[in-house]
């Protein structure tokens, strides 16, 4: 049985959303970010850099000191110049223990990939989730790239069972999603302390989770969870980018999973893991707390104008499902759901378009890659809301843009227009 | 039937050279790598940068502007800032049509892999190699992902037949391989004219050829040669790194390349596409003529000390066969082959280590990543020559080298301190 979305439109299983004639697939997601990409520019080049303010919960700047381009950014020798300051940066950071390693690699995503490829032969990887998330679309591609099955089990549901009974070689544990739904540490470890009872590698998910349990919610460090490894983002919850995936753990582990992900081009180039460094060492838990801050205050106005329950409040900021975005444009446009020319996701990445290119407003909705989510999220980072004006301008902003939206939701070539721009 | 080098150990398909007790896979590949990044790291500190001479024929600088690191490097709006300026030179370094479209990855072996993974189904890849070359490793990597098979078929042996019968949807063209074995422009369009005549999508690996072959033997540029897709390296044969693929052509198939990378997290990150641009930029075709010079200066120096036919004078240097490496190490020694302790490829890796730690000349035997070649391989760059000496400085090191190894090429231990240092 395919599910569907509330409009009744199937669910492309893959991505977590319905797929429509506008938004058909991956490629079409790149081509909505280059051409989100061409708007972001038009918009510095006309008003300049402070015109933009990034609502996606995370900066992705390029924290390298002027000295760095001619040596630790130089890929022959400068990975041995910064490879002891990384390693002890980066347990520092993840509570690791001495005899841990560290290896930086592209992206979180190819981090995870290469180690479902590495680890895995012809066993089930099971999943462990919170209440409500889905693990991350990576964990997906690893799963098919190795040939193998991926069962995702809900951490209120008997994963005991799944593990007892399929007896992975490696259990993955998405301690905290992308859209901020969290699993207590009491769990974390449980999951862990089974899985390594019964043999299994473990790998936590930490995108996220390795700061945001910890700096907002008093959790043990990543590597004092009892898993084997770990992995987090350089550019999540409080890091400043560049955006890059941390693996961290069991050095034979950590040594198996880089090479792999070495053969696939994966690892990440010398610029970019002296980046990481320098982002690590630049991390202030107060400064994802002020964020924190500044999401709950936006939540809080922005549900205002909602009907209960549509706005929801993450950690970091206010979140509508696309379903919600797409209904309530279509309130606004008189217009039955029968009548919508999109389906929500397209719905939902026309309204970033109207917000970055009307009121600077970037989001995940405009510049995700393919394969992220489509509620609206609104997670601001540092000055961003101080840039579009105070909370009040955001919130009128959301409102104006959902109007202009409304005014052509039933029109799909008005839609696609906003979304590919001049793209196929 | 298994393969076996000179020595009668089994050569690994995938790898393709044998395996020993030291270097029994990837994974040890990695740690040697990591094990020379502390080797040559330990030098800089102690003698100065200008103490490491590149000899991998690639230079992996940085070259970007103080400017960009807060414009160009920044990821959410950095990459629609350059994207124009990167197309168009892109396009012009590869002899593209404005109808053509780029794209960069975090390696040229990922956007091989990406390319493959995107357009291949359930087909065998035919991949047709110059004569006594092989095609990257990369390539078996991407088809391992796929699930599907590869068939290479050298130039010279009936590639057509293998296009008619097999009917690929993707056929891959090495232009140039990494040991410099070299197609003629005449065979690649015969190539990319049959693939195109029954439908297949063509992808060459200009990786080296795209520099190579245009301005070392006067050949067309790269999307000049009838191919759907060409990829090259950033890095490679007079370009200045960093490090990345650079994939270029038809554009619905660049961004369904690029969306699938994207999947898997090979994209190149905003840092490193600005590199990429600020490398093309710089692209001195009579840089590389020099090098060319200078390698082919060193070749003829380095082969008056061994028997014929053992250094083979590549276009960018001398090469010795892992084989007649160890072969040569063991004449010195005055032991017999069933003597050896190691296999080639751990003797060249030794040689390497040598060459590094006594005398800064830094090959690809230390720094390949996992799945690079094994062949001794000293191709100057820029002023490597000068840093070390001269060329008989350069002869000097590696008859000193190969000295040192000699005394020491039967005892295991002693080889893998050398090439695994205080690693496991």
């Amino acid at each position: 049985m395919t599910a569907e979305d509330s409009f009744g439109n199937p669910i492309d299983p893959v991505a977590g959303f319905a797929r429509g004639t506008i938004i058909t697939s991956a490629t079409e997601e790149g081509l909505r970010l280059r051409n989100a990409q061409r708007i972001a520019a038009e918009r510095v080049q006309a008003k300049g850099p402070e015109s933009i303010a990034i609502f996606t919960g995370n900066q992705r700047n390029y924290p390298v000191h002027a000295d760095d381009l001619t040596t630790l950014c130089e890929e022959w020798v400068g990975p041995g110049l910064f490879a002891p300051a990384l390693r002890a940066t980066g347990l520092a950071h993840l509570g690791g223990l001495g005899s841990d390693d560290v290896a930086v690699f592209n992206r979180t995503s190819a981090a995870i990939i290469a180690t479902i490829v590495a680890l895995v032969r012809d066993e089930t990887v099971v999943s462990v989730v919170p209440a409500g998330g889905p693990s991350h679309a990576s964990v997906g591609h690893g799963a098919r790239l190795a040939g193998v099955e991926v069962l995702n089990v809900p951490v209120v549901e008997d994963w005991a069972e799944a593990i007892q009974t399929r007896r992975p070689k490696l259990v993955l544990v998405t301690t905290v999603t992308s859209s901020l739904e969290r699993m207590d540490d009491a769990d974390i470890r449980r999951v862990t302390a089974l899985a390594r009872e019964l043999g299994a590698v473990t790998l936590l998910d930490e995108a996220y989770g390795a700061r945001l349990r910890t700096a907002l919610h008093g959790g043990t460090p990543s590597l004092q969870l009892g898993a084997d490894l770990v992995v987090t983002n350089c550019d999540k919850a409080g890091l400043s980018g560049p955006r890059a995936g941390l693996l961290a753990g069991r050095p034979d582990l950590v040594a198996r999973v880089s090479a792999t992900g070495a053969g696939f081009g994966m690892e990440a180039r010398a610029p970019i893991a002296a980046g990481a460094l320098r982002s690590l060492e630049g991390y202030s838990p107060e400064l994802l707390r002020e964020e924190a801050r500044a999401g709950q205050e936006l939540a809080g106005a922005l549900s205002k104008h909602y009907r209960d329950g549509v706005v929801r409040n993450s950690d970091l900021g206010p979140m509508i499902h696309e379903d919600d975005v797409l209904r309530d444009v279509l309130d606004r446009a008189g217009a039955p759901a029968n009548e919508a020319a999109v389906v929500p996701c397209e719905a939902s990445s026309a309204l970033g378009v109207l917000l970055l290119r009307d009121h600077g407003i970037l989001t995940v909705n405009t510049h995700g890659q393919p394969g992220a989510r489509v509620s609206l999220r609104l997670k601001p980072t540092a000055d961003a809301i101080h840039r579009v004006g105070g909370v009040t301008s955001v919130v009128e902003a959301v409102l104006s843009a959902s109007k202009e939206l409304a005014a052509v939701v039933t029109d799909r070539a008005a839609v696609a227009e906003l979304v590919l721009g001049g793209n196929p």
